[in-house]
């Protein structure tokens, strides 16, 4: 590793010649300069005027495409035999592992395992092997009693722009014993109990057949044994199902590590987290568990509260990873450039021995600067929220036209940042940006079994949608997600990959082609706009 | 019958001296003067403004309730041992058995009849026997092909403000044969297709233990037979179930009849629908399945469009109901007042033989005159929808001190007549008013299969509704339902009849007793308040 930036070297004597093998990457002096121009375009004046007009028509284009098609799409919709809403694919793009049963699955569980099996040792305190009925009884409860209320998890009035109080919430009972028991894969038990209920959560997706979810495991990047433990249990546990892909968060949580002196500087947390991996690539036979569960991992994600203000202004000037001692937290754009910068390298390796790559799905725009949806825009595949894309008209123009997807949570949004009316999607939608519909976290936002579906019917009641708007989002979802190229064919079409009404086989995403036909074209009009805007030289420069 | 009311005679020679056994029923006269007492009072000023000002006050009264207890309420629960809000029991208050299984539920069942029976006949059409199979090839149609969106039950923008849209909604594929086939309790088979998929639906209820609800069966006034037809068909395919209750729904459809020769007057619809019961509850013995599906009907309700406008103005001039030949439709007040003059006759025949009672719980308020509100202050045990009532200061304030139930479906509002986020309930909560949660139409109006947990769900989350909030409607919608005094005992507590804390056990409704002491203070504050002001006679006489 050097300058946070992981390199291979064929033999030894590359080594010492300083010679890596050729694995492209955007150096930083690129990345800062990029993400300056974009800074300084997202606050010119004229631009913001631009780019908020050209929404302005979109949506009012849309509106006149819904008033003047909306009977032909239902019409479309109904000749099309077998397929409706309820047996399109959908994919809940973004949601965590930890919070992906809903809370009364977590409440049966816990009761489940105490009524079955009291006596087994679960825990180790102090070298005092401690039982299941030992850890209820030191916190006073007899699991029968146990109810939503007392467990507690929920999110509620209390969190609404409280991001600490609502982390607080992955503590079942505010007990982080509970936690470490049921909801962590490192533990006494080696994550068993975690393991079975992500398992029935599968179960339950692999009987709805529609339904797939790409759940979050975190690495922390504490110790370079994470992956291997992670890697354990799942395939320990067979933690595996068809309609599961997995996706890796890495909690922005460096300055909480370098207080506790668990790390020396930001660059070993970056080692921890890509060594590993690059470890597995170049050795597979060496690493076979974290090799096997590399195909079922798709990408990453980096997490945390967006809403904690950094002072740190990331420049070519800035500290490299191995040079960042401090316990302040890098910001945003730093975490956000690093990670990228490995996943491409870590790409490029496994492409060229012919290796699953990963993609790069960070969460993004749910609160702070809008800064971060800057980096984003530089570095990401897709992003999960892009709330505050409502406050940058170019910026949520630059989305549009680069089509970044978008995996949006209004129902945690609603808990925690955004009232359910004023979310952004229905008109993001509208206007044609890239959005899908995802969970979250249904242990602490959802009420019913079906916590996708119910996040798809509150879309539909409370914003009116129509059958053709849900199945949008639906083929959306499928087209951002993780799943394979085959499994896209085969859930959209041969031609998924085409732009436009080829691209759409009605008979799979129930998608009507007008409505195809009316977003390629508009698309399409937006780009031939702006490109003849430029060789005519009338637009009017940004640095302007 | 006399005067559009059934009189009961003791002997014939009672008969002939025209002195009918003593079954007390308010007269016209009294409903007529109440009325236009009560239409005084709600358009007179002062009054006007008093009801405002109280309405308002209880609303902030909440809101404070709100800031100081929320935390102490919430403790509360999370002590309460074993209840939450997934386990205390709901009651589906309003909910049409001809809608109550969700689309893709209906769309299951008639594809699994085609794949089992396409040979049997169904119909019979000008003397021809019908197989199941060529009526779908009659309609072009292969089952197999069926969709939701090509089934077409549900309801969408199109049916905002357009009730007669939304009701031709009830037939799937706009076909009315579907309609006859798995809709309705008369056909060739029996109705044998509605009975088993009305059972799937009380099979899931009962599976969820929780949850209750009382679907309405629909009793035109056609002809006298149909109280016998129905019956059977209840018996014939044993429709019951420990989770429901059933109310008989009386479409306001006179001049359809009358128009189609069907009906001389409206006396004949009166006696068809009532006639038929007063003989049941004299000589069970010779009607022993109508004597027997009444035990579980346990309410009438009257039903149309309340849009729809109406020329006659109800007075004690007004025609009785024998004189009423004309094809015109009788206002929704004179409906309600001989509906609910001849229920209150069979039910104190009934109370005299031990028999049990009818409760009066039209729709009312939805849409329309607020008038309507009027009729049913005077004549209903509760209401359903009661939307309007946000239009009437005076009529809202009179609910809350009657208590009146109101069983509220903010789903099926939202696609008919009011946007979800606009629709009073969470208001109706905070002042107090009996308000409960309800489906209306599941088939139409819901995406998941747990459509009262849909409701609920959506409305916790628009609304933010905290668990106390939850549980306080789901007390609510127990008692305002038909279920018995030993079932409210088992849901609620012993002493559910009681008001305030006294009245609430929490261990069985997991409401807290700090909101039922808020409640009962402030009802009874209101009350006092009021006869305060009558003593010292310095309320504004309403007549000023």
């Amino acid at each position: 590793m050097k300058g946070g930036i992981l390199f291979v070297y064929d033999n030894k004597e590359m080594l010492q010649r300083q010679e890596p093998h050729s694995l492209p990457y955007p150096d930083l002096e690129t990345y800062t300069v990029d993400m300056s121009h974009i800074l300084a375009l997202i606050t010119d004046g004229p631009t913001k005027t631009y780019c908020h007009r050209r929404l302005n028509f979109l949506e009012s284009k849309f509106s006149l495409h819904e008033m003047l098609n909306e009977m032909s799409e239902f019409k479309e919709l109904k000749s099309n035999p077998h397929r409706d809403f309820y047996n399109v694919r959908k994919v809940d793009t973004h949601i965590h592992a930890a919070a992906c049963m809903n809370q009364k699955h977590l409440l049966r569980f816990i009761q489940h395992t105490y009524q079955t099996e009291p006596d087994r040792t679960v825990a180790e305190k102090r070298g005092q092997k401690v039982t299941l009925r030992q850890v209820f009884s030191s916190l006073h409860m007899d699991p029968y009693d146990l109810t939503v209320d007392s467990l507690d998890v929920h999110a509620d009035r209390q969190t609404f722009h409280r991001f600490d109080k609502f982390n607080s919430k992955y503590n079942p009972m505010g007990a982080s014993e509970l936690r470490d028991l049921y909801l962590k894969t490192e533990n006494y038990l080696g994550g068993e109990y975690f393991a079975r209920m992500v398992k029935e959560v599968a179960q339950e997706l692999e009987e709805s057949k529609y339904q797939y979810s790409e759940p979050r495991l975190s690495i922390y990047g504490r110790s370079p044994e994470e992956w291997q433990s992670l890697a354990r249990w799942f395939i320990q546990h067979q933690v595996y199902s068809p309609n599961m892909r997995w996706v890796i968060q890495v909690p922005r949580i460096y300055d909480i590590f370098r207080a506790k002196k668990l790390l020396p500087n930001f660059g070993r947390m970056l080692e921890n987290i890509f060594l590993p991996l690059f470890k597995a690539t170049i050795n597979p036979q060496d690493h076979r568990e974290l090799h096997l569960f590399l195909k079922y991992v798709t990408g990453f994600d980096s997490v945390d509260d967006e809403s904690k203000h950094s002072d740190h202004m990331f420049s070519d000037k800035s500290p490299s990873p191995d040079d960042w001692t401090s316990e302040q937290n890098p910001p945003y754009s730093y975490y956000l450039y690093y990670m990228y910068a490995n996943i491409m390298v870590l790409n490029n390796l496994r492409r060229e021995r012919g290796l699953s790559t990963f993609l790069f799905r960070p969460h993004c725009g749910e609160a702070g600067s809008i800064t971060h949806l800057v980096s984003a825009f530089l570095t990401a595949d897709n992003i999960s929220h892009g709330l505050l894309l409502k406050k940058s008209p170019v910026l949520q123009y630059l989305y549009y036209l680069a089509q970044i997807p978008i995996a949006m949570s209004p129902l945690s949004n609603n808990s925690l940042f955004l009232e359910y009316s004023k979310n952004p999607l229905r008109e993001f939608l509208h206007k044609g940006l890239h959005v899908s519909l995802s969970t979250d976290d249904p242990m602490q936002f959802h009420y019913t079994k079906e916590a996708l579906m119910e996040e798809y019917a509150i879309a539909a009641q409370v914003w009116k949608l129509s059958t053709c708007d849900l199945c949008e989002i639906a083929r959306n979802s499928v087209l951002q997600s993780g799943l394979s190229h085959q499994e896209k064919q085969r859930f959209l079409g041969e031609n998924y990959y085409k732009e436009g009404p080829e691209g759409n086989d009605i008979r799979r995403t129930n998608v009507a082609q007008i409505r195809m036909a009316f977003r390629h074209e508009t698309l399409c009009n937006e780009l031939s706009f702006l490109s003849d805007a430029l060789k005519s030289e009338e637009i009017t420069a940004p640095d302007n």
